[in-house]
């Protein structure tokens, strides 16, 4: 186990009904609040109207950053900078998925950032010195943004998708009603499950062999994806599964899994150069290129981890252990098949054209993963396999 | 997946020399220290002489409060709490084990409690308000006290051993340097295994059915312990053991696995009772009645779960549940065999004609346990199965 230091400290509050005590969260942090949200669909599910009423109710004073974009763009953020400093914010409520959060963190950061905010994803993450306190209100259970401090924004006109990483950053308060998540349509309550997945894949698949907790740990949440993800999207209503995999998408990336061992990241990397260029959804993009990643980093030297993954988390038997290792890769894609995710990338409308330059850019300022080390010609190739 | 309410506040510095953060992590908290440990373990092992150093370079005055002993002592805390109002103690750092954590826990709420410090584990925990802050310096993997707000204490005047639960008890801090816990004896080392296990099996034997993602995260901490427990014993400087467990120690408490279910806590009451009236080890006293425990409880409606855990951590195969589910029993009671562990209370030096009033203390304020409620009786039929 490798050394580190241990800090999560996102209150999360959890279960039905959650949402009465948001004024009350808020209240330390200040008085004048902007509310972050996206496409409106927390007006017609009556979330709205229940945080307004909270808000009013408790005297708090509130401006609005409507719209917000999946694969969300900082044009939004430099919206919701501009409302901060005009109308002296103290406290950023995030109300939505991990692209209505990971705007509310970057506009939180980009307060505090003499330039654009843009600068901050290109600077690296010790530009970030403070941002002003966030809460959320989550309504999908996918990226993990509720209790980190992770933020991937896009950029439309430079075409890159790029994260920024900071304690400041990590939400002083997370409501997780997993009722809030009963309206998400098949398709989004899928690519949710996926993202989970592949946020313990990518901790998972690890240089740092000695991380046996870690590891295991890692199989339980794979597992709850696993029972669950097809019990959520037939039944969007049942109460167990859409709470099982709220708290497991927090889990799967608060940190836990990942301290003491290096972690790789590099189907998110590919994914993201993807969908910069695509606007694809996120959790889509991973599905159709982790199993071609697992393939193309599958040799004798990853073999054991294959092999733990496969017995581990697929139940597969067998001595031979190269064949139980491509079964644990099939098994994969086949889940995310049985997800109703597509298989490859043409189905989403990428361009075989257009596959080198993804590649390019997935490695501009450096090269992806740590389980095995990528280059461009390696995400080219993963590319073309994938498409 | 039952409400809750996530807040583990305890920022872990964890791994090799750790120790240097010691007096910045103090810092924030005020200069004047008390310094609270056991029976001179860390004097020989050199952690003492360096602890003074860093506090010194940095201009902290210290206090001291040696010779806390295992099943700590109400005696110790009064000591403490008059040493914290004659020095206007700003923050209490334990070193050592859960004895010394405890302690320092009830201190830290005691200085503000008007009264005798024995009052807070009689009111319950709605009378603690307020704490100094504590950090902690690991030198035991069992209680996972460095991550919590438990505290148990024993009283010798009344032969009581009770708990105190609060989050203003949360050490702020806590280092976890496993090569602090190399010079662990083998004995304690075992009993240290057992507390951790025990602290898993508490939580994981819940009346709350709908815990998936809990209790296969529960399960990955057991095996873990099964993994690394024979190890840290045959091999006392084994880094990764003694990591492994460390870990595990912490995340057996911090409350991950509690969050969202009804937790247990019967054989812990009776250990309790056990150890209140004889000073046996901890660990020792959950081995010794762990078991009983299982074989007491086990029935047709909590078939299921013994099912689940001798299935999921001990591998049993088999299609008949009960035949499956003993056999998971068994191989508990023979793992904690395997660490060296006595078998019955009778070898520890309880005596025969004590049982009646063990059972009789275990139940004083209220009848223990949540996946079965045990009353007097019960808890006598257990004990004297255990005997």
């Amino acid at each position: 186990m490798l050394d580190f230091t241990y800090n999560i400290s996102t209150k999360i509050l959890f279960g039905k009904n959650t949402i009465q005590h948001l004024a009350d969260e808020i209240e330390p942090y200040g008085k004048e609040i902007l509310l972050v949200y996206g496409g409106g669909s927390i007006k017609k599910t009556g979330v709205y109207a229940s945080i307004i009423s909270a808000l009013r109710s408790n005297a708090l004073v509130f401006h609005e950053l409507p719209g917000v974009q999946p694969n969300p763009r900082i044009s939004s953020v430099r919206k919701g900078i501009d409302l901060c400093k005009t109308y002296d914010i103290e406290c950023i409520v995030g109300v939505g998925g991990g692209s209505v959060i990971d705007t509310a963190k970057t506009i939180a950061a980009g307060v505090y950032h003499n330039g654009d905010p843009w600068d901050l994803f290109l600077l690296g993450d010790s530009a970030i010195k403070k941002a002003l306190p966030i809460g959320t209100v989550l309504t999908l259970a996918a990226t993990g943004s509720e209790m980190n401090g992770n933020a991937v924004i896009s950029n439309e006109q430079t075409e890159q998708k790029l994260a920024i990483h900071h304690d400041v950053l990590r939400p002083r308060f997370s409501i997780l009603d997993p009722t809030l998540t009963f309206t998400v349509p098949q398709d989004q309550t899928a690519a949710g499950v996926v993202d989970i997945f592949s946020h313990v894949l990518e901790q998972y698949f690890s240089p740092t062999r000695e991380a046996f907790v870690q590891n295991r740990i890692a199989e339980s949440l794979l597992l709850t994806c696993i029972y669950f993800g097809p019990i959520a999207l037939q039944e969007p209503t049942n109460y167990e599964a859409r709470a099982q995999l709220m708290w497991t998408s927090s889990l799967a990336l608060n940190g836990l899994l990942g301290y003491g061992r290096i972690t790789d990241w590099a189907t998110h990397g590919i994914e993201h150069a993807v969908s910069a260029a695509y606007d694809v959804t996120h959790g889509v993009g991973l599905a159709i290129l982790t199993p071609h990643w697992m393939e193309y980093v599958f040799d004798s030297e990853t073999l054991d981890t294959f092999v733990e993954y496969a017995r581990n988390v697929w139940k597969v038997k067998g001595a031979d252990k190269a064949v139980v290792a491509k079964k644990g890769i099939e098994e994969t894609q086949r889940f995310f098949g049985s997800l109703g995710m597509p298989r490859t990338l043409r189905e989403v409308g990428v361009k075989k054209e257009k596959l080198e330059e993804i590649a390019e850019k997935t490695v501009m300022y450096r090269d992806v993963g740590k389980f095995r080390t990528l280059g461009k010609d390696d995400v080219f190739r993963i590319l073309q396999r994938s498409f």
